[in-house]
């Protein structure tokens, strides 16, 4: 299979976007476009003595920046962004690979790829690697949402995680300020409700806050305002917890010497947190695969994000979406 | 001063508060009034071997529960945390402390003591102890809000971080998805513009969950929806990553050896991180001091509350925040 990647988006563009194509090709085996300016891509990989024989580069004179509207897809035409929806739509790949501008990508997926029929609104569906595995949806593309949009999240997500970690009967969770049927806006009142009366998922209740580490659903759903404020302080607080057990482990001579008996333990504990070792996160409800990494994606996490697109489509994924869409109609779209 | 506490409140009523009380006396040397079954209270001490000399105990037959509606307030005339605010409305006690429901509290505190003239929504204002502390406006008490009512939290979190830190002039974050002024939904966006256009705060932007444990705003400002998310998923992430250390500390020989030579720090650590070692949350927009203790707290989270309590009473915060309400009235009042 093909994979497209925006060599021009995120924060560690081109350099780190350039590196991760050329080891994904060498260790996943996949072919690889890098979409970008073809002479900063080039030069990019002279710098790093990375060899581009077998990477296709492909030139595109412009870029969505992370400043730019998310509509700013619709104008920006020659934007490597673009360029790269085209190759997607027309073929020419079979997965698109970005760390650019969210939103951005958001609006490409759904006005240049499309959504599968039945599905209202496309969702970022990030895996948070906690206790277990849990799958995070919306992680940060709609804002505003219905009702409908998080339920029909919950069957996207559950098709997800019963195929990409074989679970039989994934558990969702809805999250909200409290355990109680009533709590939350609205909004999660009326979602409560209808994820209750559902027989398409295994609807466990509502999720707190403080629950999200410990492993009580596998998908867990909300808007994408919720979503992206619970996923980066999940983020921080890792970072910031980390960062003061390191200061403990080296203020001192004791500190030091506990370093040195359990440092290669924590480190590895570090990893386990690390969003960037479990690949990128698709577009859940797009016709194709659209794997969004995270902006501050390194090589390793391009690379994993690869390996993430590989197994979206491999495993039809969207195509079993797509016939769950199509057969529950009037089940699904209430 | 006296204080009257909830003891039939939140998750380890009545055990822990009435030990709770009695640290505080010893302690603080607070004049403390403990409401609720009396029977109970008082098996309760006996059990513990807590004597209640000094303590007034005060029999209230009812009690509102966790899973009680917020307007169960209304009804439950006999609930000990009723009978609370009618001791502080009518002069009996000069502060309220209580871990019961956070919702019924919130009424309660509107209904029965009323909110200082100018403001349109009392907020929960919750030190996090994260790099430096920082105070979220809304943590939970009122999940639908406008601008005006962020603009308000904003306003009286500056003078409450200015009193109790001795702050010059606390810098306010919007807590947001996104660094850009567009950014979130039409609440932040319209939020953001109030903000920076006022002259009465020292507005630094909009901060991401990412950002929360570094200390880039004092004040940090949302609904209470999203407040409660963020603080409980921090809350969920700090007792996940420690536990987690404490795995690595014990599950081999190097790890213990690690444990003896680091533990103490890590262990202090932990406790900073420790929201019950920093108090309760005062109901800020109130006339008088109702200080809301966590629900899970022991008697030490008790007993810092009532510190927390004697601090804003004595502080003077609530006149001044009215002082400046009477006197922006224009201003502050859009």
């Amino acid at each position: 299979m093909k994979i497209v990647i925006d060599a021009m988006g995120g924060d560690n563009a081109p350099d780190e976007i350039v590196k991760g194509a050329a080891l994904a090709k060498k260790e996943l085996l996949a072919s690889m476009i890098l979409v970008g300016d073809e002479e900063v891509i080039r030069k990019s990989a002279e710098k790093q003595d990375i060899s581009l024989s077998g990477i296709t580069v492909c030139h595109a004179p412009d870029v969505i920046t992370m400043e730019d509207s998310p509509l700013s897809i619709r104008d920006k035409s020659d934007s490597s962004m673009r360029i790269a929806f085209k190759m997607l739509k027309e073929g020419q790949a079979d997965a698109f690979v970005g760390a650019g501008n969210t939103g951005a990508m958001h609006v490409g997926s759904t006005l240049f790829v499309h959504r599968i029929k039945g599905v209202d609104r496309s969702a970022i569906a990030t895996i948070m690697p906690l206790e277990r595995p849990t799958l995070l949806i919306d992680s940060g593309a709609n804002v505003q949402v219905t009702p409908n949009f998080l339920y029909q999240f919950a069957v996207m997500g559950s098709i997800y995680m019963s195929r990409i970690y074989n679970l039989e009967n994934p558990r969702v969770g809805l999250l909200n300020n409290g355990t109680e049927e009533k709590k939350g806006t609205q909004l999660q009142i009326d979602t409560y409700k209808l994820l209750s009366d559902s027989e398409n998922i295994n609807f466990v209740g509502n999720i707190e806050g403080k629950d999200i580490p410990f492993s009580k659903c596998d998908v867990l759903v909300c808007d994408g305002f919720t979503g992206n404020i619970a996923l980066k302080t999940i983020e921080g607080m890792s970072s910031f917890i980390l960062r003061k057990i390191k200061g403990v482990l080296s203020d001192s001579i004791s500190g030091k010497a506990a370093g040195l008996l359990c440092g290669a333990k924590l480190k590895a504990m570090k990893r386990n947190f690390d969003a960037s070792e479990h690949g990128g996160a698709p577009f859940l409800g797009i016709s194709k695969p659209v794997i969004k990494a995270h902006g501050s994606s390194d090589a390793v996490a391009i690379k994993n994000a690869v390996r993430q697109a590989i197994a979206y489509y491999n495993m039809n994924i969207i195509k079993d979406i797509a016939d769950i869409f199509a057969d529950n109609q009037k089940k699904i779209i209430q």
